[in-house]
């Protein structure tokens, strides 16, 4: 059970301050906890803020999950979710946050109020295959997981399994992927269900964690410390963000495990250390063609192309380095694949002005408006957590995934890994 | 006459780079001058370029602008611009881009090429009153000026025409606007005329020096040194950006002539130093409530309203000192116009860590999500040229110009300017 309480308000007195109503917290205290969730702004030009408090506590959390009919019991719940008042949120609100205090602002009213019981479901196949063992049936969002709607989940995760699916279907209706040779099963697209089973899997785990800090119990009985009460706080912003998720290995992530050739980024992922598995996040970059601050995701636009980015080392004038050597490289991969299904995208970590007859032709002729140098404002390679003295590959999936990360002599590696997404031709 | 050749096309030899094929610049050569303005990705992935260059000289520029009705000699200038072909815009490139080449991309056509005559004409009158002495009937952009269509400014002057008139015609409709007493005009609304007939004259004056630098005599003959081709070009961003214009002194633009309490703003207005007259540039702050990165401009909506903007100084904390009298006093001030016709927002140059009671109470009533602190990235008071001891308060316009620009103390000043622009309750 869940009582959600969404209403514009202002806290209108203030002893030292409070200044994080406007800000996503939660206020752990002796009397329970309170989530605080800003929201838009509305026409009068007023801020909405979400609350969310915990229930009463008599209310029995998992009714809704039994698999015996308790009629009874059920009718007994919907009443006391009946019984949830106003009154009853801001006496609970108001005991957290004490000594400061909360009420609506004058002249307005709760934009929404309610109590709601929370069913965390999962299907165990979101896949089918016909006869002739290719997948062909596909479920997403709410049709294989069910969980809380706290901060948009279902939206975002459902998104999610739609842009996994989406341009792995679109590839194999093109016939742009390979085939296993035994039967007719596409490999890339068998991944959908791997990844997303997966990760319905970790957000309704982590989801049963997050609703138990505000739902059930008070905190006395949950026996959660604050400091466990943060880290889960925590967990969730990398779920709520969606760049928390880590996709396992497969044919589209090839782990550092897999071979000497491998680069491990330094840094925080959830800060752009590039990682097999998780987003490629974005950097601030300068074109090189025109000299423009660019951002890089609005570069890279979700049209079905994997991208082969190289960030190259410091190197990249010497003619026959290992950063001339691999843009070389790269470009005969991206050839040997169709046409579109590969954008090459270069990163450089010069400062001094060089000219384009400077470095191979292929970098002008594949990727003249996708060769970046460093922003003012931002380091590339110290966001992605690469070296410049080293450089590296990445190779990255359609849906913005990083599918490979290699030093620069990696070209077999990089070569076996289009090989193993995309026909060539 | 201008020739406009508008084609994708790429340089295929390169000697030393021409990178700048990507930016959009002038190349100014013994054999003449060619301005290349970069264009849009179209849907092969390839970008545009437009190329001008000379037409051959041999027509009369100012065919266009006699009375004379002279049909023999227009219908001679027409054939001539019938004349002109890819060949010759070509050989004219080729010839002022030496020793680079340039060419169309093999298996591409140009997008588009002409020649066309330029006619630089203006209305006097930009708005007209009926026998109430109330302004009844106006006329923008293409009805009262007409120039070259260089870098978009017909479309761009044509819509600032219009913004200038839509706020202050809804400020006069709403009654929002103090009208003269003697008669029934709306001293706000008159200002429309003023303002743009003035722009259009400037525009006009400089279209007409900077398409002579493109148009009927080779630069031998025009007799532009490089230092005065440069500074045209230069003075050219200034309107094809729109941030190079400057309203004129009126009830809606004090000039900081007008008294000792003005601020002067140090460094180029261009880069964002406040300037009575001018726009108020973009900058990126961080929000106090919530300690997100806002960018200003997305802060401050085209909504009819005014902007009350303190720029407190560094005492900001400390009771009864300028600060905290200006924010007080400011409150006081829009307090006295119509609810929403001024919004009061604040930006200060702390570092340190405050809480809400440490400032007056009226920056919460009536700024609570408007109240800045600097950015990580960008330093607003070093942007806006005003010192952290000293501040400022601004007024800006519905349109986003500066009105007014003074001191903290300036308080009766700040009253009466407003004053003058919206009716007091």
């Amino acid at each position: 059970l869940r009582i959600n309480l969404h209403l514009g308000l202002d806290v209108v007195e203030l002893h030292i301050g409070l200044a994080d109503i406007r800000n996503r917290c939660a206020v752990h205290s002796e009397s329970g906890s309170v989530m605080v969730i800003p929201r838009e702004q509305i026409a009068t030009g007023e801020y909405l803020t979400r609350l969310y408090v915990q229930d009463p506590g008599d209310v029995d959390a998992k009714a809704d999950r039994t698999t015996t009919p308790g009629d009874e019991k059920k009718s007994s719940d919907k009443k006391k979710r009946a019984e949830v008042t106003l009154e009853y949120i801001f006496g609970q609100a108001n005991a957290v946050f004490a000594p400061y205090k909360i009420k609506i602002r004058e002249g307005t009213v709760p934009d929404w109020y309610a109590a709601y019981q929370i069913g965390q479901r999962m299907s165990p196949k979101f896949s089918s295959r016909t006869p002739d063992g290719v997948d062909r049936i596909f479920i997403v969002g709410d049709a294989c997981h069910t969980h809380s709607p706290k901060a948009g989940q279902g939206m975002n995760v459902s998104m999610m399994d739609s842009f996994n699916l989406s341009w792995k279907l679109a590839h194999s209706i093109l016939g742009l992927t390979p085939h296993a040779s035994e039967n007719g099963a596409d490999t890339v697209l068998e991944t959908f269900e791997a990844e997303r089973v997966d990760t319905a899997r970790q957000l309704i785990e982590f989801d049963a964690k997050f609703s138990h800090m505000f739902s059930g119990k008070l905190n006395a009985e949950t026996g959660l410390t604050h400091d466990e009460f943060l880290k889960v706080f925590r967990d969730g912003s990398g779920f709520t963000s969606g760049c928390g998720l880590e996709y396992k290995p497969s044919r589209l992530i090839w782990s550092p495990q897999n071979s000497d050739d491998m680069v491990v980024a330094t840094g925080d992922p959830i800060n752009g250390a590039l990682t097999v598995g998780r987003r490629f996040l974005n950097v601030e970059l300068k074109r090189y063609a025109d000299n423009t601050t660019r951002q890089l995701h609005d570069e890279l636009p979700s049209n079905g192309r994997y991208r082969l980015m190289v960030l190259t080392s410091s190197d990249l004038l010497e003619p026959d380095r290992q950063s001339q050597k691999a843009l070389e490289a790269c470009a005969t991969i991206a050839d040997k694949h169709p046409a579109g299904s590969i954008d090459l995208a270069i990163i450089h970590p010069l400062k001094e002005r060089f000219e384009w007859t400077q470095i191979p032709s292929c970098v002008k002729r594949l990727a003249e408006m996708r060769t970046y140098g460093l922003a003012k404002t931002e380091d590339a390679y110290k966001i992605y957590g690469i070296t410049k003295e080293q450089g590296a590959i990445v190779a990255i999936r359609p849906d913005g995934y990083v599918g490979a990360l290699c030093r620069l002599s990696a070209l077999d590696t990089v070569e076996k890994y289009f090989q193993g997404c995309l026909i060539t031709i």
